[in-house]
């Protein structure tokens, strides 16, 4: 018995869809920027896939960005405030992913100055909290859609409009959304006013990894520079494979419903983490955080949950549980080699309680048996040890 | 009849090469920075593809860091410099891609003074021309090691050698050499004192698109910050099948003797180049850039020719020679939606000659049939025109 429990890590790989990008892409061989047949055979597949991407999310086309990933896709906005002749403060929510937090210090150094958004106790940014920590020369927000370590679902849309509504001569910051673990997974409205920018990766949906897009409401000057492509926005020869395959991966998991992307395959997740969260409680050796989270909680997106336990530390069980062929983690990948949980600090969780956490994080594919396998694995470390 | 020759801008993908990688890839899903079993397999694949491409390239496993291609290796030491608390110049040839050219224009807006290292007639960077440019306070040389339009060697080992030797009291700048022509296509020794980094892209040796590396003799503060992968220089989640694309890419065109990395299958580009540099001069409606090259000069790439003629201009020979099914390029793909070729402009070529140039490239598995394709569509546009 195995499970696959660490999907907000990464998805497992959807072999059609990446098989069919392959091969499709070894037909789109051109340099999309080169003028002949093949390179406009290329470029053709590039807008077409560009239109699934916008109709899925549904945002207009020409706001779709393909980048190399969720990293790339949150840099490009931050970075482009280097442009600016006049520094000022951006203001970054205390659980935010590693390539918001840590560029943020990098903006620091070239005269930024970083505010940090505070979260409630549960994990999640309120529209106050923003609204108390921004400043008048704040020029970037930057909130999550789901937090990837406690899944807890943020208010960009209250957020959004609270920075619409500052008073008369503040002038409104540009406001960046991490939507890496939202979309395809939770009903998800970019183009709402007030959001201006977005992050998505493939690999999070069953796609590859080095492929993502950045949502942009308008153009911005990027600080990025070279060959032009898209748009001037993201240099760099077009990854077609990526590309075809991102959209391919959006599309299996969302679709428009008017202006909201809505999620299309969430039941069997639903249906495994009410499982999840009801069988840790019924094993009494681990709790959820934050505690107040329910079965069918929906502040949380169905897909992660974060959790607690008094006993042993969350890198052992981790590693105890990969013995027992279930995989799971503490909290996001990209912060593994780092000592620490910035997040559940954030939330004020007691040390100790930050040190024995674990993230257990699903997918469409998930199904009851995993979750029993999971928690049977679980119930064995607990007594083994 | 068809013929591909455009492969400077991307090379004919492997398929054998790209099949294989995205077959393994599937197997190895987990995210390498997991602590789990799927995730250590990863890491091991990763760490062993790395080791191949340095022993590929003559190097270190510990000075190659996987990127998203080759715009973003060419970034990332160049980025590196906004780290620093003072600001100085930066030395960029004049014949150096987009992707560093143009991100010299943002340094400028952070501080950074560009200055332009000229060429010679025939395209090339001496080594007395970048100790004329530089000045104390010069932190960064850029010279490619193989000019994309040209195919010009660039003398990088001793621009380096001159580098090392400045003066007491001046401190020897970062030189970093674009690669990516050369990578697999000319003998390259990047390990030599006095190279500081180099980037390479899978894409141009048959790998796939949005995955590349860079070389680091050492290592540098990276500006672009997340996740921490790639020792800190290069954040996101690892493309797996991506980077064992690139190693075996590799693998295929090259093999170390001692300290160098030498191309192994450049017989064939070599044999085609001279019978389309003999060709075009038996065709007489066509000249090669510079007009000194000849059929087997070491001096020049055997993999890219630059062309010009005294009637068509370049974009509608192109468009016509497409329309017979062979394909070609004006000049880098990646500058095609620009006006004017500055690289022919820096060789001091007249105004006409520049509108009318093209570029023929060409890859180990280019055949005679491909070069008399080519010539026999290259007599009909003019006889048409």
């Amino acid at each position: 018995m195995s499970a696959y429990l660490d999907w907000a890590a990464t998805a497992l790989p959807d072999r059609a869809i990446l098989t069919e990008a392959l091969e499709s892409s070894l037909g789109l061989f051109g340099n999309p920027s080169s003028v002949h047949a093949p390179g406009k055979a290329a470029r053709n597949a590039i807008e077409s896939a560009r239109a699934t991407v916008a109709r899925t999310l549904a945002v207009k086309a020409e706001s779709v960005y393909f980048t190399s990933g969720g990293t790339e896709s949150n840099h490009l906005p931050m970075l482009s405030l280097l442009q600016r002749p006049v520094r000022g403060s951006i203001a970054i929510s205390a659980i935010e992913h590693p390539s918001i937090t840590e560029q943020a210090r990098m903006l620091e150094l070239s005269g930024w100055k970083p505010l940090v958004i505070p979260v409630t106790k549960e994990g999640f940014v309120t529209p106050e909290a923003v609204l108390a920590t921004i400043k008048d020369d704040t020029a970037f927000v930057a909130v999550m859609a789901v937090n990837n370590e406690t899944g807890a679902v943020q208010p960009i849309a209250d957020i959004a409009q609270c920075l619409l509504r500052l008073p008369a001569g503040r002038k409104k910051p540009h406001f960046h959304v991490d939507a890496v673990q939202a979309a395809g997974k939770i009903p998800l409205a970019l183009s709402l006013p007030g959001i201006d920018s977005a992050s998505i990766s493939a690999h999070k949906l069953g796609g590859p990894r080095g492929i993502g897009c950045l949502y942009l409401a308008r153009r911005l000057e990027s600080f990025i520079r070279g060959g032009g492509q898209e748009s001037g926005i993201r240099p760099g020869t077009e990854n077609l494979a990526g590309i075809l395959a991102l959209a391919r991966a959006l599309e299996r998991h969302s679709a428009p419903e008017g202006a909201i992307s809505v999620p299309t395959g969430q039941e069997g997740a639903r249906e495994a983490m009410a499982r999840l969260i009801e069988g840790i409680a019924r094993l009494g050796t681990a709790t959820v955080v934050p505690a107040s989270r329910t079965a069918r909680d929906e502040r949380f997106s169905p897909y992660v949950l974060q959790c607690t336990n008094a006993r042993i530390p969350g890198e052992v069980l981790v590693r105890a549980l990969s013995d027992r062929g279930v995989y799971i983690s503490t909290g996001s990948a990209c912060s593994a080699k780092k000592k620490g949980r910035p997040v559940l600090q954030a939330m004020h969780l007691a040390p100790d309680a930050q040190q024995n956490a674990f993230r257990v994080s699903i997918g469409n594919e998930t199904t009851a048996a995993d979750i029993d396998c999971f928690l049977s694995a679980l119930a064995d470390v607990f007594s083994a040890m």
